[in-house]
């Protein structure tokens, strides 16, 4: 739901308002609604995983994107980040509770994915297709 | 849910599966995981919005941004758009059924940046404090 705020009320309310350009709600959403960061909670889910793992287990994400969202999701409080004092150190990554209350919604867009596979792919097929063909 | 295919099996079934780059789930991902793509959906929700609507309705988002998404969203079958044949037209778009479906997530996620915000704002302000702060 996208709340709009009718009155000049500044302050709390206006930090869930995710219309504004300059919300705290939109700020959030501008970091984690890409690609490359939900599909990093969608496969941590249950697991701990180290970061060779998490980038085995996305194809074609780049060392760079991989590092720069785990630390996103990160300062957001979305997952943890775990340093073993191994050697060499082994870093772990687990989603906290705030990430996986997004993965739920993740989830579920995933689920979407592939339930409209046919539909979206048909859509496609449509509206490539030269006009008179 | 990511589903990995352990099989050399090719074809429908790779198409759903998120984890390969080259499937047309993660295609169909990475059209509609962008901020805009869903701050649309969001915003047309159950109603017929046209082009300025939209634009007024979703603060800091460029005509090209818009125009792109919209068409982009269109062409998945996303949307629907109208032409009204006025002079000049109205050009007006809702969502299809996938589109609702794919609003049902988007809600959630709308959610859960309200739900989270306070937590998000904490985790921020810890992880940019200076170390020894």
């Amino acid at each position: 739901m996208v709340t709009k705020q009718l009155s000049g009320d500044a302050g709390a309310a206006d930090d869930a308002d995710l219309t504004r350009a300059d919300s705290l709600a939109r700020e959030i959403f501008s970091d984690v609604a890409n690609k490359w960061a939900l599909l990093i909670i969608e496969t941590i889910g249950d697991g701990t995983l180290r970061f060779t793992e998490l980038r085995n287990g996305i194809e074609g994400i780049s060392h760079k994107m991989l590092t720069q969202n785990l630390r996103m999701l990160e300062r957001n409080g979305l997952l943890e980040r775990t340093v073993h004092p191994t050697v060499p150190p082994r870093v772990e990554y687990t989603l906290t509770e705030a990430g996986q209350g997004l993965r739920a919604t993740v989830d579920g867009m995933c689920d979407w994915t592939q339930r409209f596979l046919g539909h979206i792919e048909g859509a496609r097929r449509r509206f490539d297709a030269p006009v008179n063909g």
